[in-house]
């Protein structure tokens, strides 16, 4: 296992200064270079093993990607473009070099992806699990952050992607399926796409970043919690009450053909309740949807209407033409 | 012990937006509103109990505290101002309410301390230790970042305040000394300011602003590996040597206190060695002097001369009239 300044030399080897990065890896602090009229964004997101991943389930390399992946997705859903990213690792004793270099490779393959820089970061032995946490900062234009408070009554609630299809992952996982390259059947090949999702989701930075630069969305938010408890926090925040249909939640294919193999899971109920999606949620004025299909159009991912926002506070499902109450029922981390 | 939404709230209720955080803890991410004609500075730094801390030395207040002062620090030494922080925290299942208060509390001291907002953050359960990773977003002029890679030969080598204080604290924490309100002798006085030294040490925020924006220093770092492993990097980064007198090493009271009660100490080899002081170190053109001593007048704190920088690479040390080499010999995290 390599020393803390060894670790910092072989980022430091991968790590390009970029004319914005005027002082990047391997000194005290980063120095970065903003541009003019644009508000910062930032946030960043604990990964950690035994409560966020599993080194039995994934590589170390999707453990990299998706740690970062997490932080990334918080921008896009701020309407906002990623530029600069921190990562801490604190590594238990006895970690392997090829751990820590597929790690660490994941870490540079996502940033890479997106177009972002890793100008800084911490290492340190872990007396415990593996400890991961990204710190990203973007940027948007002055004023364009797009928030959680800003829905109104009339607004249409919007989704990119389809949903369910990570929820289905994690619970594959935790009933002893493995990622495999078996695809021999329909169902191996479902099961493959839903443990992916969970692993190693997309995230939706051109949609985010175009929403914002569009002024599409009156509110916004990732799918980390579940579509029915990241809804619960915009209304929560924006005082207002939603109306969802059922049958207008796109449903991820995986969740459709393991559904119909397995009676006992009901799509609509995954879709909503499934964490870790990070597909983009937002509303937007109903004279928008025009401009909101021709994004989908232009970044080649499809965005659906699944409701609307009301006056009445709280939130209905609308199935098979029936009126009920819809819960948050997501996931909150349970201390 | 309180879920992840109860602790964000209390967070929450503590934040104040001011007119640059436009959005604070509570969405997907902080939007802050960046100053013209500024360079960002970024850094983080992990705090881990049983590596960094640990919690029969230190109370929960003072962790929180130095978990965001040695990451304070990493700015002042680029010479930038701090304004906005993000604070990770994972905790042990089981982890009693007032512990988590008094953490926060002392995150949030820290940052008043030094008028920083704490914009974000994330919150997890943790399988194992405490872990703490704060980050810090500040300022300096465009251009005007202190890095550790232009020191020059004939600059005078500085150093803010006394050093020593730390290492002692950690050896006396080691060999079973705790915190102690008895100042009944002189030493039992020493003792308790050589581990407050250590457990809450006092960032230089106010010197390193000042000095990147008078523009005093060529070079900059903060003291937390030890004086002799911390001039070393200046000097690699710099591609030059420097020549250290012994006599001129700002030597911390309480020291030269228990040194001479206890000969076995030497306090040139500690204050050589000892990390985690915070000091800022840095080396300026000779005509600066001047404006040296007025900025430690004017800030109220000590800066030392205590060498200058040579073209023959490698450090020397002159003591007693006999120069010999001097070697790195401070802290690096072992994995």
């Amino acid at each position: 296992m390599p020393g803390e300044s060894e670790i910092i030399a072989k980022i430091r080897a991968r790590t390009h200064p970029s004319g914005r990065v005027i002082v990047g890896v391997g000194d005290d602090a980063a120095i970065l270079e903003p541009r003019q009229n644009r508000d910062l964004v930032a946030c960043c997101d604990l990964s950690i093993e035994g409560v966020h991943f599993r080194l039995e389930w994934a590589t170390p390399r999707m453990i990299g990607r998706k740690a970062l992946a997490v932080t990334l997705s918080d921008v896009a859903a701020m309407g906002g473009a990623a530029n600069f990213a921190l990562v801490s690792v604190a590594l238990a004793a006895g970690t392997k070099d090829e751990l820590i270099d597929e790690l660490f490779g994941g870490l540079f393959e996502e940033a890479e992806a997106f177009g972002v820089s890793i100008v800084g970061g911490d290492t340190s032995k872990s007396p415990g699990p593996l400890f991961i946490d990204t710190t990203v900062i973007g940027e948007c234009a002055s004023g364009a952050a797009v928030r959680r408070s800003s829905a109104a009554p009339g607004d249409i609630i919007f989704v990119t992607g389809s949903l369910g299809g990570s929820g289905l992952g994690l619970k594959l996982l935790e009933s002893g399926y493995r990622l495999s390259e078996d695809q021999s059947t329909a169902e191996d090949s479902a099961r493959r796409q839903a443990i992916l999702r969970h692993l190693a989701p997309e995230t939706r930075m051109a949609a985010g970043e175009g929403i914002g630069k569009l002024g599409l969305a009156t509110a916004m938010i990732d799918i980390s919690d579940g579509l029915s408890t990241d809804l619960g926090h915009i209304l929560e925040e924006s005082h207002c009450g939603a109306i969802v249909r059922a049958d207008s939640i796109p449903i991820a294919e995986c969740v459709k053909k393991l559904s119909s193999a397995e009676q006992e899971r009901d799509p609509v109920s995954l879709a909503l309740q499934s964490g870790e999606e990070y597909e983009l949620l937002f509303t937007a004025r109903p004279e928008m949807r025009p401009r909101v299909s021709e994004l989908a159009v232009g970044i080649g991912l499809p965005i659906t209407a699944i409701g609307e926002i009301t006056r009445e506070p709280g939130m209905r499902l609308l199935r098979e033409g029936k009126e009920s109450a819809l819960t948050p029922s997501g996931y909150e981390h349970a201390f």
